[in-house]
């Protein structure tokens, strides 16, 4: 069970996350392109930053929008989401290579990610677009009970995915993140947090917020780095995975 | 001697160029990448363009600057150029993959180009990050009697230059451009503009604007297509070129 | 009945529309405030050239998207729409009141336009906006079979109404503008484009797509300047217009 | 000596400064206007709160360069100047006027201040857009050595100056501030900082950095919010102000 986190999104003068801390803790870390965060120096000081700890490197491509962070869903063409992918993915790859590492996967952002989860075809138009980079990358897609059905698109898209499941997260019984306004959408106890991601990797699944099992098999946990809170939780998942591979 | 002209230089809704029309006369497109025209769907227009018509890609990065259209000045260290410009070049390049082609070499717009011409510094950053970029690729900069002291620097950091020049711009007797508000500085006669870019084909010089000769090797010739006269001289030098080179 | 036109959508080094060949004609501009369109140069440079022929000035104000023109819809809480509507017609006050004019209306562009006349409480939150700045402006609407209900609210909001209509567009029986994808939804024909123009005037509605009466008392026309066939029906409203009055 | 403070320089989703925190210290807020940093959602929850404090609130323009928070120099011709100033000072005054508040004065950011105290076009420049703006707006500069001849130049334009000091930078024997890079160019020493200031309002001027005395008379101290170190030192001359105001 890798650990992927997004980072890189601070902007200019502007600082967000706790890229250096939370660094030495994650597999995989999603860098913004500069759509929704991010610019062209802080790229290149969060490539670098990857590579000096042995992190792998996905695009995280975003609508272009800096002043709504790609929350807000903006209408896209099919078409338009195939060039910003590109063009963001491609943005990123060329400070990648210049430092010597390479875009490994692509994680869409807020927005385009929840578009996609929603809208089919915006869905094949990202992985049309992944598939067409370059040969194809593998495409993070948050793990839910439609995980068979997008594994089917991919497959005949012909790109790998990878599930991402939230330990923070809570899950309603139809796999879907219980929304963030309602109350126990977001786990506050370390030890649920702890639990959760446990749960995930060793049972392929969790329990919802009713306490429904669900079968949910992710390949990777998100992870958070942007306060003293979440760093934590992320050291306790990491050694606890740690232990559970080493006992194993 | 090749033909290069600065293309896809629209931004959204707003139309700068007539690349239809110019791109079936030229050899070499440079491409802007964002920062200072275009957006990723009319890169991804442009670039088909360009390989339907077999013409070369050239990355054509800026400062980051829409509204100056990349002409301002603006202070950068050698380490935020390579960033900038390993940003653009990767974006296009993205875009080119994913439509069967690649980036095969770099021309800096505007006020980096003329920063590059009057800062060594500069000159020297632009050179680095092309070099570090995917194993390096030419650099097309304007020539001048400075284009000695330019190729033996390209040959310390490891990089091919091209070095162009204008067939419709009157040189100074020092072979730099002569300020567009001097009287002058631009020629409007279509025989002379055709004159001044065999004379460069052929003899592999001009004469300045004082009449004195001037050796400039020119590899490439900058044109225009965005107006009839700009498009018209570059049908004249397309014919005259083809011409020359059939009865030699 | 008073000709409106929207101006100043040019940017940076791009232009578009013909703002001085269509002033002359028009007694209202609509000028653009920095989000869809133009910059504080462009601004300044439209309202001087309103100025210079005794037309109108209205601000246009956006969604903040320059690449999309405005024309994308893009969730806004109603605060954040009174916010951008501040700025934005406070920035073109600016300008007016240092070359010696001011901002007489308020007249939404694109999306932000057509999401007010689909959602109640966007309409409402532009009512409130354009109530609050300043003492209230009034608010230039599309006339609609809902003028009635659009003229309810803003009493209740306390600001006045200008009702537009459009010559050159069809209208469906429910008095929406055909949408402009459907044939027939663009009049064509100078003779259509007068005739719509002239009987919006005289006889306070127009005909239906399918032929039915509809009555639409409209205030102003929004006319069109952007190309020599809407320059020449723009002359021709005008011309007709003027005779009609000193003929009354 | 009243006290303000460069606030609203938050920008979406990022936070700068602790703006809630030292308004309650300060008399004047320098408010910036979405072209170094904001937006209108947070300038409008800036303004709000300076009017719940009765601060008085200043336009914080800049030139229009969010990834470099505008501290780099952009050329602009003296009439570009104008027009951003206006822009932006008019954005300000819309958002504060439906607050129920009004822009009572100018302060430069960044590179536009330091522009217009190294080149005298540029200071006449923002001058008069200053007092071409509704009838002139007091405009605040940095005292030094030529705070006369800048008078001299205020009055002859027609609007009044706020010279403002800095309490934890040191200033040269010219009355320049000490560059940044350079050694004790800034206070650490919370009593260093103190005592500048108290200086500064008790005796019209200070110390320079080679312990010459400098006659500097300040109408407004500059003081920062943006960690607890700033924070505690705003604290500490505020109090120290009254105390000296009291016993007197």
């Amino acid at each position: 069970m890798k650990l992927n986190c997004d980072l890189g999104e601070s902007f200019g003068a502007w600082t967000m996350g706790q890229d250096e801390e939370v660094m030495p803790y994650i597999d995989m870390a999603n860098i913004a392109c500069g759509f929704h965060a991010s610019d062209p120096s802080i790229m290149a000081r969060t490539v670098h930053l990857a590579l000096s700890h042995n992190v792998q490197i996905g695009a995280h491509p975003s609508y272009h929008d800096l002043v709504g962070f790609g929350r807000r869903s903006i209408p896209h063409s099919a078409e338009e989401i195939r060039h910003l992918i590109w063009y963001q993915v491609g943005a990123l790859e060329g400070i990648c290579r210049a430092e010597g590492g390479r875009v490994e996967y692509v994680k869409p952002h807020g927005a385009l990610n929840n578009d996609m989860m929603k809208d089919q075809d915006t869905l094949r138009a990202v992985m049309e677009a992944v598939a067409a980079y370059q040969g194809g990358l593998p495409l993070m897609v948050p793990v839910s009970v439609h995980a068979g059905e997008h594994k089917a698109l991919a497959d005949q898209v012909g790109i790998p995915l990878i599930f991402e499941a939230f330990a923070d997260r809570a899950y309603d019984d139809n796999g879907r993140l219980v929304p963030r306004k309602q109350p126990g959408a977001v786990h506050e106890d370390p030890d649920a947090i702890l639990s959760q991601a446990m749960t995930l990797a060793s049972n392929g699944g969790l329990h919802s917020i009713s306490r429904q099992w669900l079968d949910l098999k992710a390949d990777s946990l998100c992870v958070h780095g942007d306060n003293i809170h979440a760093l934590a939780a992320t050291r306790a998942i990491r050694k606890a995975l740690h232990r559970a591979s080493t006992d194993a």
